[in-house]
């Protein structure tokens, strides 16, 4: 049985959304598991040198329409949200726990419900009232992931998991290890498929 | 007859290289020309606050694996050169030298001949000396071509399309503009193929 592929994403990067919506789809094509990590990109923004997309000259228009047309390419609906990028802690804690004692499939749910209410819907999901909406409105309790975005034990474990991707390599997101080898950026999964087509290098 | 497409590329960056094997089967796809554009990519990434791949910390290896994946994807012969990036004034000279004078199939010959140059036999196209070689073995008088790899004439026409480039706002390279509408790398080729077809927005 062949290791899961790691998903490192974070729920401020519109990219990291493009990619959520299709890698479980295309790992299932080949009898691969996705281990989905949430993690702040910010800090290994910083420690690469790189900065967010849109605090770049030039760049950041660019991707406004690179967006755009990348959500239309893979007929999703939604756009960089008006307040963006914002910080997600609260919602990454929310996935750790959900992920730790409801299961893996109902972390991944929850991950791509935070993705659409604000990359689709627009809601301010660095509010930590609102991402424990969304876990209630994912059948989940409410009240116990409002107290999970601030508890101790999840904040520890949305660093460990940030200093585990850093020992990783990884220097953005989205990124994906499949039995190490590294893909950065959802316009990186077409090459990942044909990665894992031919069985490595 | 809608406009050619315009093809912004530096001879010393790779996947500028990989958009140049490709742009033109995909344009005539859709019945389109391409105008194929020398620049100096040095100056431009300064101006954005860029910089080159393996100058910042971690993307530059990952660098190393991406473009090795992304020629076997493509069917492509090569890797980065040992001596990476250089200077390639000299060639791009010639290139503008041979648009002009000996028409634009002889000038995209000629470009992709450097490239392969470069990327495939390793060849120290910074030279200027090989870059006139390059011409001679594209069937062009190699004398004439180290002339004009010097010559002010080339020399001002080479500055003139950087700041061409840096009106259009290109930031950089490969960079495609169709109709005004900027796509920025080898790997948004498959986009820019999806806008075509639709026609723009």
């Amino acid at each position: 049985m062949p290791e899961p592929l790691s998903f490192y994403f974070d729920f401020s990067s519109p990219y990291s959304w493009i990619a959520a919506e299709r890698i479980n789809g295309l790992a299932a094509r080949h009898a691969r598991e996705v281990r989905w990590r949430a993690i702040m990109l910010g800090p290994l923004l910083k420690e690469s040198g790189n900065r967010p997309l849109l605090d770049q000259p030039l760049k950041g228009d660019y991707t406004r329409l690179d967006f755009a047309r990348s959500l239309r390419l893979y007929g999703l609906k939604g756009g960089l949200p008006s307040k963006f990028p914002v910080a997600t802690v609260g919602a990454a804690r929310i996935f750790h726990w959900l992920r730790k004692t409801a299961g893996r499939d109902v972390g991944q749910a929850y991950a791509l419900a935070v993705f659409r209410a604000y990359f689709s819907d627009g809601r301010d999901i660095s509010d930590r009232a609102v991402a424990a909406d969304i876990a209630g409105e994912e059948g989940q309790d409410r009240e116990a992931a409002l107290v999970a975005s601030n508890d101790p034990v999840w904040k520890a474990k949305l660093v460990a998991e940030g200093n585990a991707a850093r020992e990783a390599g990884v220097f953005g997101a989205p990124y994906i290890l499949a039995d190490g080898e590294p893909f950065w950026g959802s316009d990186r999964l077409d090459m990942l498929d044909d990665w894992l087509s031919r069985g490595g290098w």
